[in-house]
């Protein structure tokens, strides 16, 4: 009986897959090339394949199966059957613990306060959205008190969706002492005054010229195009799994190091994506596991491996030759340099790697405030700037460039921005396991051989999918529970080598 | 009570063409950029919203609240209201008409005969092909018979499903003299043994210069790339509607006028999308009539006017200069010879104008006395070969390039062949009924003007949708009943020109 049950809750978690994997190549057709008249049409295609998923994500006759399969798999000590219940459990019960009456007033409030975040935005008037920023807050508030169980705070329980066992405590505990030394760092840099060579982000090259640099990268990096492809968008992204996995990149005409950082970003959420096991497919088992896993797949690829040193005499030699006569002046270790540049900016999107995660934190600090009422609304710009001041060093012109500069909160992402930090950890302890384990790793890369650490990250992290929790996960893989050790390590090591400090 | 239930049909109506309207993007998107991974995913997506779309159009609602209406239409004289209700009747009646375990057994047969046929084309071996044919005319004679009204053939019952209204006899009344005339005018022209300049054909362009022409020549004709796309598949198609119509066409670089032609065609069914009723969306009266309608404004914009003197005068000196310093040699003249050279073929895809019509002729023979007993599977291939000494002149050398040479049987599509010539027949009364409407017509095209024309299309034809049957929409527009003398004036008329007879 519990066989039947656990055979039925995988058919039905295949089916409902199958009908979210077709949403995701129509939001994919969306971003790429729809033409610009079938927006209308293309949001009642994706609202009623959301309506059918979710349909089929809260048929309660997956909890009655769950029962039965949970209390047969107590007498049991199959890892596969434990993940999959309990990935199938949490799944449930996050999509039936919201009242369909707040999911609607979500929606509702989301898609307005976009359109107010935008003009607000557009007027750097940020009055225009504090009213929606009120609203949304108390509806957090109240999807937060639906979700979380006992002991959790309400912050704690949104962070949980994006990455399950995430809370505000542990998080306080790993970014204080990391702040500190990304503020070290920044203020060492700063004042060795020496700007390394940045002329190569300047030089124009041809869009078709980039696109053939950075396919040829994607192919290196073992992306496999007859499982995937890639595409232009506005925004990067990739999405898709398996055997159909779709990353976007961008070009600027005068930014070839940005198309490169991009495509590799995505293309190490792609590999990750490839790399599931598809005996799995459409079950827990064949789902990543937390977006600070995913990330870290991704910022592994476009930091540890494509702005290292050896990465460079590889690629300058290599897949550079597709951007032409116009780079042949530039060499590998100028280029290092110039992709290393430590600058803090306003914004996290273009932010150098010692500063990333300082935007994060001023971000954690602020909207933990503002979900449990320890910061007023009309007072978020002030203390905005300040911690800008503080943590980064710059002043924050205008509120446009400021507390208004991105969509996260219009849309209602509160307890997601720190998966971005968790990213960068996860992804520095990944690489130190890697390197360990493949002994020469840096000469691997500089020969353009990324096959054993690709298998590295298949055989430890990306075939497992939701087997394991993320920290069980990192104690696996890592030998260590997660810290901000060797991404400190790796990062002030790299610096200095940079600036010669 | 009856305005309640027409609302409830209309919005039912709507919510299944959202549904069918996302799976015809992901069929495009399956014949245009899937990664071949994809294949297997793509299938099982396809499969399901096929399923729930088949689901909601045979939902026992449909048929209750079509009574309620029905009645009280009965009382009303609006022309609308009659014709949504008469399509959404039919549609529902076909969708019913069948038991499941036929649809089942067809689509299993199907796909299975298919592949049968593949390997029986490649080895052009009949016999491996002779069982699935049979066994795939006794289901669609079981299909016929749930499908047939009193008086109806079973062929009739199947043509009917692509052309409403269409039956053996009255295309054999059209196809008897149509035939003749057509074998004279082959006669008379082999006779005149005279080839025009074949040289354009020949000439090696490169495929972005090509795609930068056919681009040129679709702008010109209308086409809105702001609802719709170009892009290249094997074969050329065009799906979706209304705000996004996505066309597909192919290049070879050797024939310049094959992938004119494709996109031309496909161009002419995607102004027929674009020019439905947007009021209507999602119900009859925003869909095409017909196969044979759709196919006459693929064949209006393919040959009267994209191979016409006039056209070719605008397009070398304009469109044709994307084709860049190859083309210049060439005069108006010489391409517009080239673009209507008679010379039989063994396949209808490959046919000229003047013997197109016979390819399907052979068919309609052959596939009247399959289904209705009159010929044996057996004796198919020497009755194909027979027909096509007889209508073409042309010696089949062996199955392969005879009676396996297309897909259509082999995939069920009994009774579909016809609607290609009903295509040619009212393409040309259309066109000549145009022709009386805008008295400059000739004078338009030779300046790249294809407005007018466009919108004669569109107010007389397209925005109509089903609101008349196809015979009904014939005789408004060209104030007579469907026949071949407008096809066979115009044919004559220009090749006898072009062959200087």
């Amino acid at each position: 009986m519990a066989k039947a049950a656990y055979e039925e809750l995988c058919a039905h978690s295949k089916k409902t897959f199958v009908l979210s994997s077709a949403a995701s190549v129509l939001s994919w057709d969306q971003e790429t090339g729809m033409p610009p008249g079938g927006g209308d049409l293309r949001a009642l295609q994706l609202a009623e394949l959301a309506a059918l998923s979710h349909e089929r994500a809260t048929d309660p006759r997956i909890d009655a199966w769950l029962k039965v399969c949970e209390q047969d798999a107590a007498m049991r000590s199959d890892l596969f059957l434990h993940a999959n219940l309990r990935g199938m459990r949490r799944d449930y019960d996050r999509a039936t613990l919201l009242p369909e009456s707040l999911v609607r007033e979500l929606a509702a409030t989301e898609s307005r306060a976009q359109k107010a975040w935008a003009q607000a935005r557009a007027d750097s008037n940020y009055a225009g959205f504090q009213p929606w920023l009120t609203r949304m807050l108390e509806l957090q508030r109240l999807k937060a008190d639906c979700l979380k169980s006992s002991g959790q705070s309400r912050w704690d329980a949104l962070a949980d969706l994006y990455e399950p066992g995430m809370n505000a405590t542990d998080l306080r505990a790993l970014f204080t002492p990391l702040r500190k030394r990304l503020v070290e760092l920044r203020a060492k840099l700063d004042a060795r005054g020496r700007k390394p060579d940045e002329s190569l982000a300047k030089v124009e090259f041809e869009v078709p010229r980039q696109e053939a640099f950075v396919r040829a990268v994607l192919s290196a990096m073992t992306f496999d195009f007859t499982r995937g492809r890639l595409d232009r968008s506005a925004h990067p992204f990739c999405c898709g799994t398996l055997d159909d996995v779709r990353l976007t990149t961008r070009f600027h005409k005068d930014n070839v190091l940005d198309a490169l950082g991009s495509t590799m970003h995505e293309g190490g959420h792609g590999l990750y994506e490839q790399g599931l096991d598809k005996d799995h497919q459409g079950t827990p088992l064949a789902e990543a596991v937390s977006l600070g896993i995913h990330e870290s797949q991704s910022r592994l690829w476009e930091n540890h491996v494509g702005k290292s040193r050896a990465f460079w005499q590889w690629c300058k030699q290599n897949a550079m030759r597709e951007l032409g006569p116009l780079a042949v002046p530039f060499d590998a270790d100028m280029i290092y340099r110039t992709a290393n540049v430590v600058s803090p900016s306003l914004i996290r999107v273009e932010a150098d790697e010692a500063t990333y995660d300082l935007h994060v934190m001023v971000r954690f600090e602020l909207e933990t405030a503002l979900l449990h009422g320890d910061l007023d609304v009309k007072d978020l710009p002030l203390q905005w700037n300040r911690l800008y001041l503080d943590y980064l060093g710059v002043e924050v012109p205008d509120d446009r460039r400021g507390c208004l500069q991105d969509v996260h909160w219009s849309c209602g992402l509160f307890g997601y921005f720190p998966t971005y930090t968790l990213g960068n950890l996860y992804a520095a302890q990944f690489a130190a396991a890697a390197r360990r384990a493949i002994p020469d790793f840096d000469d691997q890369l500089a020969r353009g051989t990324f096959a054993d650490l690709r298998e590295w990250l298949r055989s430890n992290i990306h075939q497992h999918g939701r087997r394991y929790t993320p920290s069980e996960l990192c104690q696996r893989v890592t030998s260590a529970p997660l810290s901000s050790e060797a991404f400190l390590s790796y990062l002030e090591a790299k610096l200095c080598a940079v600036y010669e400090i």
